[in-house]
């Protein structure tokens, strides 16, 4: 047996954190060693530390793991980051500084002008500037960064177009699920027959990493996606998978059949790899005429592939469509998870 | 003590009929004197006929009522209808044909060329269209409509925003409640914990209904509006309340300040006229950054007044903003209601 | 006009606080003159400070009124009192000693053997205990408490039958609303869809406090009736309104047709002084087959009458029912409101 | 590789049914190779007659296959029945009379005198009474049942004290997950954000039912269990999981280690014979304090795994606990699909 390579978790005790630990559990390449949360809760088991809140029983091994104190002494030299973009922005650049490999949901730094934010299906190759980080410089280590839970669904679900028909316009209304917040996150007296018409900087966020994600790159730097863009984002009483109503004016003309094919037979460097966490499909379009849903399509997959749904004319741009992703898996831990992957076929992980 | 008119609900057993006797109750007017449903509840009590879903008491002398066929011989002169579109297509002529002032919430003929769809704040004089129906010529008789639960809320807000600056472009977003689908309706394995991206011909009311309601009255009937105009309709887990995501496109320039006093100030017909379920605001505009919500703001104004908030710019069109109303009130018996109202005080029920 | 008793609300800010001001605003005998809270809100308007969780609109007076620090100095003689039981345990006893009437919810001196635990249809004598307190002797001031929300419905329900027929044994299974935890209290990923088998020392409070509650008074103090009573609470996914299946256990054989008699007639001392807060019925018994239920009767009596259905034969014991009552009316803010008028007929309250 | 029995479903497009497709996908001795339901779907392909409400995907085999009329002419000699009680009291007669071996979901014969009703760790003798029924001698057909899915959760909780200590008094409230009403069972309207304390005849079943199961057998028969025993249900806004809050009186003494230890270890028949659908451990005892909880523990056991927890002393009987149990696969098509494989191991399916 090879031997696992071993990763630390920075803020492990939160619902995304907890979300690593769950799909590190069986990971080919990977290997929990090392676990960070705030400070209430170092030198404690992680199973007392952490409330564990996944529907998969939390791994004995991990369990008896003891908190570590969240400096990069002592830690491993790949570190998933789960952490506020508060304690983030401190945080990350001091493991990078020490040489760590960051790969982090936070988003601290996912618009600084030389950390790649990255969807393997995506943009692989914005991890190139990777180089011009100075903490590679300096000691070898570095950030990168995926998307928004939100921001991550959408851009699956627009590249297979971008592709082939180019893109003008896009309007997006979120209906996102409790999850999102983390935990305790939305008071159930806020969300029980309810809807919140707001998340705070959600709606900067999409936006902008959209067009980052769906942007390209040139000699110095991230060139972002032109086209116009106007998200709402909207909190459901779901548990699990941000549902998405998206309207679109694209380029060139395009038949539904063919909208269809294209998501449907989108496959990119993570399939062509066959990295572990790649699902066999990132996109996959249901012809039921009231799908998706989160109830029955968030874990498609294996919470990886964004379903999308309801292709149909819209009255004022091109098309409109609804499209669903799991928003801890896909849109976090999962997305983090498939970079880290990415960058060790790249080379990027020693 | 003056005499009240005495009226009949046509669909009395259903949910928007409930609403009908909840908001019958006290009326000034008006006083329920006939319920009439399926051939299921004829002859029964409508106390034991119907399965009251309202949170306030069954009137006692409402309960005791029995439940009449549903034909106009021996119905009151004034109808207010809850059918199903399909029964309402056959039944709701055959009452205007025998003298009834069919006032009713059915889908059934809101789009018809000689049938007045109205909101009476928005276009009241839309009724006079009423005279060149053939039941009106024949009997006396006619049908009055108002919109889908999803239009009024929108088009409420959308007139003061026409009257001053005109209206382009609309897309809109909906979460609907379930109890916009009557009683069984949504069944609870299909909403709980989800969304459904969905709902039978909503979309296509939305826009048609939008258009026709903004629209102008010319000597050959109905001229709907000409802005572009684009809905998606989804069910999310709310009891009452529909809330909408909207963007619009202005004809001219307007500034936040003035788009929030439009909304505020708004006053139209039911207000000069005073009419019993008139709100004293048609539109609210909250300023509170995460409102209007369905839990906090549904019953603004009895259930009558529409809640906006949220307003903000558009990165694609001009302006976006939420949307509230409340769907079996405002978006339906208590529109009903105001429009037989407003027929009363232009002489048009006898 | 007469001039209303000035009163103050201590931990103003929660969610039983804002109950207190929700309920104090149209108060035709008391008057919002003070409000306290924690620290963090002290020196700021109520209307920011508080995250204002009614349905109603926050009264614009209150909204203006500035958060005084929570000392007894400048506080008006009469308190409302709607904080944890640790902050309580320390606080209430400050305000008693300085000579203020606390009239509190919190669960913290409750079950001290010389303070008062009252509901007034029930036990309206115990208050002459406090004369026995310490605070009385040396200031004039003291502490009234209300039960726990939990208690509060099943105590109501059980009277009328402890009245008549004697109670031997009490068993009780508890299905509580998410407010009775405040806000934010449960995560909403804690409750969407799910029950919660555990609310940390309900049970211990509901045993001993429904024995204090139908228990006695003698010259040294208060006697617990000695009946058998377990409970057993759960937390499920509704807003407001306990529901709670009980088996009784009697001394004397009872009819069901009695039983129903004893709730739906039941007055007491309340209803007698016309309280301004006291229910017409502070019990209704319904005969549908499938109620109470929180969505239909948790208003009942604007949330002061506790609604008993299903009665039935026990398999064990003698007789099963359900009840329902308002969690934070009837179980916190509505009791102490109730508690607070019955001391002033009875000239506690200066 | 050896050939599968085929076998058939009765009432295949509902939500049981689903559930026994959903089962037998990989089952390694069963297929389904005959398919009924109602007139309407008959002659239909599956897929399109049944709206599948699953969280894993029809499986495509099935979706291909035509569903037949609902007679025993051409169907397989295995048959496990979902049908409605008053549809399943004709139609399992008339299979079994047809020489079939039904397995049925259904309540109708449940408590029929030569009618085994079994759980297969709790009396997997009863399946000897088959050779009482008339359709055995007349043709081999025969009738087994499985309880009702409040009731198969606490009696498995039951037996191992049962067993063990002896039960004197069983009391039980539960609240059940919508999906036990079947599809579309019960409407969102009266369940989002409420309890309804009633569900039609439940209580009457898991009373019965109970006793039946922890009964004995005698030559003439079954001899019902003789503890006392009362049950309240209520019904949650839940989706899968019945949750149940029991107080017992035990016939001995039993320290809480015991019986933790009496559930933890307790193993049958199924796990002796390892079943292929038998859990590991039928019961699981859990010591967090807020446990069990439909959200996290419902799947245990891929659902057949009953979860115990919060065992604390009574104050009127012995003992306070909680069990949860998933309805639709331990507590319905699990449980036939079990009570089939020890059929098919004590050699009565041929």
């Amino acid at each position: 047996m090879q031997t696992k390579t071993p990763v630390g978790i920075l803020g492990a005790t939160g619902m995304v954190g907890q979300r690593f630990v769950q799909l590190l559990e069986h990971h080919p390449w990977f290997e929990v060693a090392w676990l960070a949360a705030s400070d209430r809760s170092e030198g404690r088991l992680y199973g007392e530390a952490a409330r564990w809140k996944m529907r998969t029983l939390l791994p004995a091994r991990v369990a008896e793991m003891r908190v570590s104190p969240a400096v990069p002494e002592g830690a491993p030299k790949i570190i998933f980051a789960a952490l506020d973009a508060s304690i983030a922005a401190e945080m990350e650049p001091r493991f990078a500084s020490a040489g760590c490999a960051v790969v982090t949901n936070s988003s601290a730094l996912r618009m600084q002008s030389d950390v790649p934010l990255v969807i393997p299906e995506v943009n692989p190759d914005h991890i190139q500037m990777i180089e011009c980080q100075s903490w590679r410089k300096k000691s070898g280590g570095f950030v990168v960064t995926n998307p928004n839970c939100s921001a991550i669904g959408l851009v699956i679900a627009l590249k297979p177009l971008q592709d082939l028909f180019g893109i003008e316009t896009v309007m997006v209304v979120t209906m996102q699920a409790v999850s999102g917040a983390g935990y305790p996150g939305v008071a159930s007296l806020d969300i029980l027959g309810n809807v919140i018409p707001y998340i705070a900087k959600e709606e900067e966020k999409m936006e902008e990493e959209t067009r980052k994600l769906l942007g390209g790159l040139n000699g110095s730097g991230f060139v972002p996606a032109e086209f116009g863009m106007s998200a709402q984002c909207n909190r459901v009483a779901v548990e699990d998978g941000h549902t998405e109503s998206v309207s679109v004016k694209l380029k060139k003309k395009a038949r539904p059949e063919e909208m269809m094919k294209a998501w449907n037979e989108f496959r990119s460097v993570p399939q062509e790899l066959k990295l572990p966490s790649a699902p066999e499909q990132p996109v996959r379009y249901t012809e039921s005429a009231d799908r998706p849903q989160p109830r029955f399509d968030v874990d498609s997959g294996n919470g990886m592939t964004a379903t999308v749904g309801r292709l149909r004319p819209c009255g004022v741009f091109d098309w409109k469509f609804t499209v669903l992703s799991h928003n801890t898996i896909r849109g976090a831990a999962g997305a983090a998870l498939l970079n880290a992957e990415l960058l060790k076929v790249r080379g990027y992980l020693g």
